[in-house]
């Protein structure tokens, strides 16, 4: 007899699942419902649908060929039964039933099953934001909410929005309503860094400062939401930020999502401390015969090996794939994840693969973590630009653990991040990607990557050739410290500015000329040795280390990660 | 006392060893010697000097803050000393020593040294030619080679010019020449294939097609250098190719380099069979006092654990280093090459890393090696372009052995190479690649990556559940072949002038049609199932094989593929 699969959820996992099961055993009977209309389609594509990157709502819901995957597309062209408007109501799993309601008509019935997947996907979280229930508040968690949020502002009613949380997609909405719309901006945020528990915080910083400096994007980080308030219409009409209130005319909440592992909880499936539902490595449940994949789940983090909650619709899809395998009898595996990330914003990219140099100290784990600025490709090449990278190192071991990288060519830094999560799956080490060979030639790559670099830069520090000083501390002790002395190592015309301003606790030695001139660096104080990026720098460190002095710290990623950071070392007037 | 350390050659690897010396060991005695005036210069970017990119030889010079890497530079900033005209004459190894002569003065002395390394590069390989030393014939060895081409075709006397060989070199001044010159530019190259020995034979065709279609290029494939002729003068005037006199004003030899070995085999350190000094992985020669490093090496190929001749500064950077930390005391490896390689012309990148299809078929290896078109991001995005990898397998062990992709964004192309580069370096398999989590975000990678989908694709094939056909064969067998039939499983819009032009052999059955229609196949003859990209004929294939129709085969790539690949499949008129 046909093996009889029923999926419940048909945006990406169920999908993927599903057509697998149906390649590889075409007598299947596979039945997919979705209590929506619209199935299988991008949801990460929703704000540049609203941008009007992508012109039509089709174009998320449609094959590469242009085909909209309807139920009549998943009936011919890939044998799979779907039933939309139809919501699982419970799982009994001793006889092997799932009981469904029709939404339209309110007709209950059973479906029977051999094997039941569980793509069930999340729903947005919403704070207990007073307000947060108006007309004109919207949260950003399927295509009915995607047409709504680009209708109102097509129709030209939108000046102003709030973007309550700065995750990546208040940040893509912002950018949407922002670049593409004109709309202006309010981006609130509770934590004081975008993209917490992603991106490292330097990285974050930087892209930050790059929002910031936007025509119409304003930030408002470690803020508190106090409501939203009303307009005699009931529709928001401003937020209450740290007690001002801001005049808006839409409301974006993009304050996370939690996973849809109710049906699963009541059928007495094991879930993940923190929510979702708990898998093995086959992405079975804690019933056999039950799997699960996507948004729904609780996977493991291959670095940390503890839970992890990880809703992206690129996951969504490897796991469902990996069901569909293991349905068919099959012995596929899905190892965990690393924590891959990118987004795009005004231009500037950055990604993350791996742990970020927060979250490996939060384990106790004793790290290096170098910030490295470098040509993202022959810095002779005139399609140059820099990336800055944060490397995250085990110190004993020299386990690889995780990098995040920054740049004006995205599909640069993608690589670069890609490049080291293939290391990372591996359980690569340190000379690992001091030796990786990464492709060159001038246009598409440096004779010397900023992996390879950054790789050599960690090296030195768990060897202790090279002290480091963090950008924040940096413009600390800038700022208020009389403990210091900064040693400009470049050639004047670079280090004139600074020296104007900022002697004498901003001196000038030129790394060229230190031979012999080695006693002019104070002995009494911590020297902070800058250059544009920290090579140079770090060269001045080992010429002085030769001469017996040791009070020195580098700068890690010089001028350039200061200045991108956006620490305003000079005022105004500087130009470098 | 002091390490006393000499080294011969100051182009890459010297330097980078150099440097890292006086880092390590600030008290060391560091000499480095050249022949050349020119040192530490980024001959990569040779053919970007050329063709105006970098507009002066200063640019592939200098660092990275544009300071010129003269002996100056090297003393001061680096405590190395350079002694540039001078010719390592002799190693003499028991007494530790090596005669040198000044090449403007004549004179002669003894170097002594504790450690001694090898730097000594690659020089232009000439093959015997009638005429290849004739004025107008250059070499690209150095950069007064550069200086001299670029000023021949900056004073305008170039109209046309022959480059023999059509290697990464021979290729990119090709492209300098047409693309920013507008010289007419023929392209001879012995072998029917570009970069032989490099790309993948489908990629490398890919790239061809690209280039004949460039204004100005003629490309000479399988062709035959009959000799140079001249004029009246002495000077190149027409390259005799297939017995047909080509006029041209100037001719760049571009068909290799060797090894400059010579001095260490007269030391009587070993050398590798064909050539190339032997190295351990401490990247010490047989005398374990001498180091060698870079052009002048022979390394171990990581995948075939053969022999490996591989040129490339980034290998020499890479290398360097090692030396520099074993020649004091450290213990670090470089583990040999995977062969990683791209190249950017005319706009279309193209790269590899690890073993091609033929490399790993005449090694004896059983490999799947499926073709795979796909878009390099989020399929609706506008960014998107249409990447072509081509994956290499080893059917049993599931080993991962080598990637080749193309495409218009190279950098993404790149990124896609490089993360193949991590898995092989650490013995990847099969399902590290289908499970690689690469970055997502719909403007920087598509939510089931190429890479992803690639690994699928050699799963279904080694599993047996997907057959294949090669692009080469499919033209064949359509141009020539009765025991066929081609089944479009397009729609018609799309399937329509192909079969007019081609019916009966080209048939229609839309893939999302075929359930209940599995008879209209023939049974009597090889079905070739074919697609735009061979995912909806790969569909079309299972559900075939459901109904026991297993006569067919799947175009890997469709026709995305074989229109890149340069088959006319149709008149003229095509416009598909």
């Amino acid at each position: 007899m046909s093996l009889n699969v029923l999926i419940i959820g048909a945006v990406a996992a169920g999908p993927k699942a599903g057509c697998r099961i149906k390649r590889l055993e075409p007598d299947a009977n596979v039945t997919m419902l979705d209590r929506d209309n619209y199935i299988s389609y991008g949801g990460c594509g929703i704000p540049y649908y609203v941008s009007g990157d992508v012109a039509d709502l089709k174009g998320l819901l449609s094959t590469s060929f242009h085909m909209v995957r309807d139920p009549q597309f998943f009936k011919g062209a890939k044998g799979v039964d779907v039933q939309t408007g139809v919501e699982a109501l419970a799982i009994d799993r001793a006889a092997k039933k799932v009981r469904v309601k029709d939404l339209a008509s309110g007709h209950e019935n059973d479906l029977a099953y051999d094997k039941l997947v569980l793509a069930t996907g999340a729903r947005p979280f919403t704070p207990p934001i007073a307000g947060a229930n108006l007309q004109g508040v919207w949260p950003v968690g399927d295509l009915h909410h995607a047409q709504a949020i680009k209708h109102a502002v097509a129709q030209g009613g939108v000046g102003a929005a709030a973007i309550i949380g700065a995750g990546a997609t208040g940040l893509e909405m912002a950018e949407a309503l922002a670049d593409l719309w004109g709309v202006e901006v309010h981006i609130i945020e509770r934590q004081d860094q975008f993209l917490l528990g992603v991106l490292d915080p330097d990285i974050a910083r930087m892209l930050q400062t790059h929002m910031a400096a936007q025509d119409g994007v304003s930030l408002h980080l470690g803020a508190d939401v106090g409501g939203i308030l009303a307009d005699d219409e009931g529709k928001a009409r401003a937020v209450v930020v740290d007690g001002q209130e801001i005049a808006v005319d839409m409301v974006i909440m993009a304050t996370g999502v939690r996973p849809n592992d109710e049906l699963a909880r009541a059928a007495g499936l094991e879930l993940a401390q923190r929510g979702g539902i708990k898998v093995n490595e086959r992405m079975q449940t804690s019933d056999p015969d039950i799997y699960a994949a996507g948004d729904c789940v609780s996977v493991k983090n291959i670095l940390s090996g503890k839970d992890a909650y990880v809703p992206a619709g690129s996951l969504a899809n490897r796991m469902g794939r990996v069901v569909g395998t293991n349905v068919c009898g099959g012995q596929a595996t899905f190892p965990g994840v690393l924590g891959s990330f990118c987004i795009k914003l005004f231009g500037l990219s950055a990604a993350r693969t791996g742990l970020n140099e927060v979250e490996a100290r939060a384990m106790g784990l004793d790290v290096v973590a170098p910030l490295v600025v470098q040509a993202d490709r022959a810095h002779f090449h005139p399609d140059m630009a820099m990336m800055y990278v944060k490397l995250v190192v085990e110190k004993n071991s020299r386990r690889l653990l995780g990098l995040s990288a920054l740049g004006d060519n995205g599909d640069a830094v993608v690589g670069r991040v890609n490049a080291m999560a293939g290391l990372l799956a591996k359980g690569g080490e340190l000379a690992d990607l001091s030796n990786l060979e990464l492709a060159y030639s001038p246009p598409l790559g440096a004779a010397m990557d900023i992996l390879n670099t950054a790789a050599n830069v960690a090296e030195n520090m768990i060897e202790g050739r090279l002290r480091s000083i963090a950008i924040d501390e940096f413009a600390k002790r800038l700022a208020s410290d009389d403990s210091c002395v900064i040693v400009d190592v470049r050639a004047i015309d670079n280090a004139g500015p600074y020296l104007e301003q900022l002697a004498p606790k901003w001196r000038h030695l030129p790394q060229e000329t230190i031979a012999g001139r080695e006693g002019e660096v104070p002995q009494d104080r911590d020297v902070l040795l800058i250059c544009n990026s920290g090579a140079r720098s770090y060269e001045a460190m080992r010429q002085l280390a030769g001469a017996g002095v040791t009070n020195t710290y580098n700068v890690g990623g010089g001028v350039a990660a200061v200045k991108k950071w956006g620490e305003p070392i000079l005022a105004p007037k500087d130009e470098n």
